[in-house]
């Protein structure tokens, strides 16, 4: 095991042995293992934006055993989905690859102000199809949220008992945010903090952008002269929020990019300190192979 | 047992062999047995719309025992009703044919706009009336279906762990979706795609129009040229949609058709991939002999 | 054990020996020790405010263990955080300090006129991190006051059955009560009381300001004459609001101040019998060696 | 994963995904990786037979620190001890080989005829310290087995429910038996498929003497000529007997052996399609080097 | 916290907070604190031999204040005794030092050849009484153990999920050893290696004799050259069994011995690397000040 995983795993030494060779998993796992930094494929789209969106511009992700193969072909450090795509699975590629249960799952079919996920999975279950953590997705920002931090804290303390892995989507969204606030800078880093005190190991956000939503915040941004830019301090700054650097936290893109620009965004998270990045349809959205050069050429740039 | 059924089971193959040998008694059992293809009675429309409006017009079928001899003497692959319909002819007819004893149901005693139907029996149930399944039905698009994917999801649970397979009516609907929305394509497709990832190992949908719902979904299927016709595409769509048909999706017909119309529809189901029907009115709303001949007709179809 | 923290641990002779052993934890410890005064460090804000409000002027405070350090080096008796911060260093700091594990957390990324924070740790987790304490925040004031008063008891009953002392934060606010009223006198002292025949052991308040804020109440304190000034005699009134002395209360001061007006609310907290101070941002928002000179300055102050 | 390893899950595929993914670990870890061979590391001897006759010929084996170090420094597949060593190194070791806690202890303090060894630790100790799989010892012959294999039953029951593979240790021993009969041929291969019947993934027997024990078992060796000659011959009917080899069967040594033997006997292991080795005291009684050399001497005779 | 007590807290990485905390409570508070040794007062012998064998020679100790104001008056590192003992004083004394509840109690009145003590307490209540530890006896060598073994096992795990740490009391006896080998070497040194492997996170044996019990333990104590002599080298050879003194070993003395053969056994275990003494007949069986005094020159030894 490297010195930095062993740094890594020595932040999370109030936890038992199970969750700390869980989190050990991710960080041995695929073609970054033992350099600190991760790459998962996370595919929770078929059930958020549905199957045609997510999946008719590359048919084979219809089959949820594509989505395995891609992430063992292309060394990914662990794979994310829900329940029903992890049980397609899970038998055939038994021991294969870290993997993480997503234990709550919203759909599109009803449009919400204040939204929040069902759970759609167990601790038991988790356990059951060999998976190394769960997931759980937060709202900071909707009017639902009390109920997501407490779902998320009574989930997560049942599975660290049972020695797994937490990882945390926290997503700013609801009738607290304009559209534009849900990426602000002190957004971001603020649902970052919160799921880092709910316990989360893993702590997943989006890339955040120079605006600044809340005025009280903004004033503490500009008179400690945070930068807001290059990205690269954008990032480093989320990952002082997830205290100061000791908790993992990685970076989504969102919907396809052109890879130039994806690239210059790994770049960004590696220069600020972030710990890899979650790419779920930038990856599936395209043909394997090309899926697996891109991942490869991210994968370089966090190992360079 | 033949490659199609062995082919089908290895589907799931992440669950217990009780419920593998469940599914699989749908699969050999009745006149479609070893075709990989289904036909099930369902008789939940005393519960669901009334018992005038669901047996005046053959009034024998007022008699519980009147759909068990149905289902077998057309022989179909298996028989599901709620609890009292089933408790009322599961001991006469034990052991005859695959049961699944729906755990949740709704009336029209009310009108709403965002229903959620009450769960009206058990897992436990379902072991002592000798089921091979427990059925459960959630309507996406509903305001209240976070609550209906929750019990769902503890249900799926409990009876997998006893093995015990799972059957899920998704039927979209609410305040989310217009009345053509309900049926549309993209929005069943959606519906399927969350039954399985819900962890359903049957689903069952209504036939989807090819009317398209959702403006940012529709954008997809004129993109990828997603084909709206003829129904036989629709269908492969949807079970493309359920794991790219590694998950048996079956379809129902609805109010009572014309046979001609009604066999069109069978075979569309046929030459897009679906896995069979589920036909109750159109069943049991006329007298037994026709009823039969026409299940035959279907069952003919689907052997060919 | 001095006579003053005998008295003091007297008026808790209905809690159980476990209960009473951990309030006399913070009685007798750091340099306060054995004085019957406190000076605790809390440091929830990163939750409460977000990060970068609350560390990004003293950065080494995005680190939880600078405040584990802080606490220690500056002989606080006692340190109270959410689940993540206490997570993140209770394994490197076991046995340094008492720990008071904040088991409701609410965050600003929602305006609200009556809020409700979640709950975010439990009993299990304070046991399990070593903490001598339970936190929990009520809001007297709010439309949702009863679930707090109700969560809170159910927390507390859960707590001391396991020898867990009960601190209660009681900040006044919510549709109640006007902007000012949040700190009237009459509603601060009233919010102790609250506190007091919740069950705590252990209350914080607000340093009262000199307004009153409900009418019924105000005719009394004019009628019998309560004294508004100075600050020392409205500390008076809330410390006999406590069960005339027998419930420890401590004083927060709220935002950075001037460190002279800081010194002369110990002052008045330490003239009016209170028990002693909980002072997060002026601690933390500064120099470590600054918190430390001034954390002394206002423990020598106490013990004087 | 090879195809070899593939084979022998699919020897397993009523487990649930979680039971195969840690079987898995073990046939894909260490310098055996792969193979479908497995060398395990087991130190319970310190229970078993007292702390001096186990590490005073070694004495840096007295720190359990150590024997994680050799099982990690040697490659070997997993390793496997008691609770308090587990323990003892399970936090600093955290995912670095998959570990077997045994569950089960018997010293030698009283000397007994028909032993049961104590229950020593559970199945949520097995999560707690990350372990991949939890271990059993069954006495068959001894007047004890009932209690032993009803205790196995259960603990093998709520270990794969959540996802722990199950290693039992299968040493005839007891009332029922002769000295000589305890390493017996029939009585080896007996207590191998008593082991399998009870629900084991992989079992640990003693190498077989050419000795015959229970005469009505004899006739039939005779009759059917199984050969008692070479040891290879005596493997492989072992492994006939764990389901025709679709069980995990390894054999141990047992006390300290010239090397050249020891050689021999893994040569036999392999010769007789036996799953590899499972090595304590020929291990940890000698040099750390001159251990390790060993440990891949036998590897490399699996591998070859 | 000294460098000498972090170090010793590092052992205990795999337990949580909680159970470290209340491990350095023991090595952080009275006359030892810091120094990594610890002299604790255990008063169970009004239970384990009646009170007017145990407390007729110094009547005070009849009344159970009277041990707790001895332990905090001679600056012992902790007290330990049965539940009605600690319920007499553990309100009068909460806070002032830790405490260790006795959770199983033997008495004489029956003369057994394999003793098992009865359970007298649980982990409730030392969380209600506020104790830092729970402590159980073993007694190695009794056809009873296994049932002894398996009850310590279920109150440890109990106990720790709550942060209790764990006192093992490891006394040999029984009809498997003769009277003179219930303190041989080998025995004394098994029966602590049990309690380790139990999970024992303090162990208590009594000092061992030159005897050596067991044939086959002697010749390997022969062959490896283990000395015997003086009780120094016994002493280290218990600490390593114990885990190469990575687990806590304390020693008693037993009956009242001359304080110079006491104050020599004190250097032994000081000097063999013993963790500390546990007294109790050789402390309240003489006058408080002579108690005092005599507790204070075995401190003297251990800090020197």
């Amino acid at each position: 095991m490297t010195q930095r995983v062993k740094e890594i795993l020595s932040y999370y030494d109030s936890e038992n042995p199970g969750v700390r060779s869980n989190i050990a998993r991710f960080l041995n796992h695929g073609r970054l293992a033992g350099t600190g930094k991760l790459v998962i494929l996370p595919v929770d789209q078929g059930f958020e934006h549905g199957p045609a969106r997510s999946f008719a511009v590359n048919p084979p992700a219809y089959n949820p055993l594509y989505h395995f193969q891609l992430a063992i072909d292309a060394g990914c450090s662990g794979y994310a989905a829900p329940l029903g795509f992890l049980e397609a699975g899970a038998a055939e590629f038994a021991g294969e690859l870290p993997l993480i249960l997503k234990l709550n799952s919203h759909d599109l079919l009803l449009d919400e102000r204040d939204p929040i996920p069902a759970v759609t999975g167990s601790v038991g279950d988790a356990l059951r199809l060999g998976c190394a953590a769960v997931g759980y997705t937060i709202y900071p920002g909707s009017a639902m949220r009390r109920e997501m931090y407490e779902e998320l804290r009574a989930i997560a303390e049942e599975a660290k008992s049972v020695g797994l892995a937490v990882v945390v989507w926290s997503y700013p969204r609801g009738s607290g945010l304009s559209k534009e606030g849900e990426t602000a800078l002190d957004v971001v880093a603020y649902a970052a903090q919160i799921a880092a005190q709910l316990g989360a190991n893993i702590i997943k956000v989006k890339l955040p952008s120079a605006h600044l939503e809340q005025a009280e915040a903004k004033k503490v941004y500009e008179a400690q002269k945070i930068p807001l830019e290059p990205l690269a301090e954008r990032v480093r700054h989320v990952v002082q929020s997830c205290f100061d650097g000791r908790r993992i936290v990685i970076f989504s893109g969102g919907p396809r990019e052109d890879d130039a620009t994806l690239y210059e965004e790994v770049k960004a998270i590696k220069a600020g300190g972030g710990f890899g990045s979650i790419i779920g349809r930038n990856s599936f959205q395209r043909k394997k192979p090309d899926a697996i050069a891109m991942l490869h050429k991210i994968m370089d740039i966090y190992a360079a």
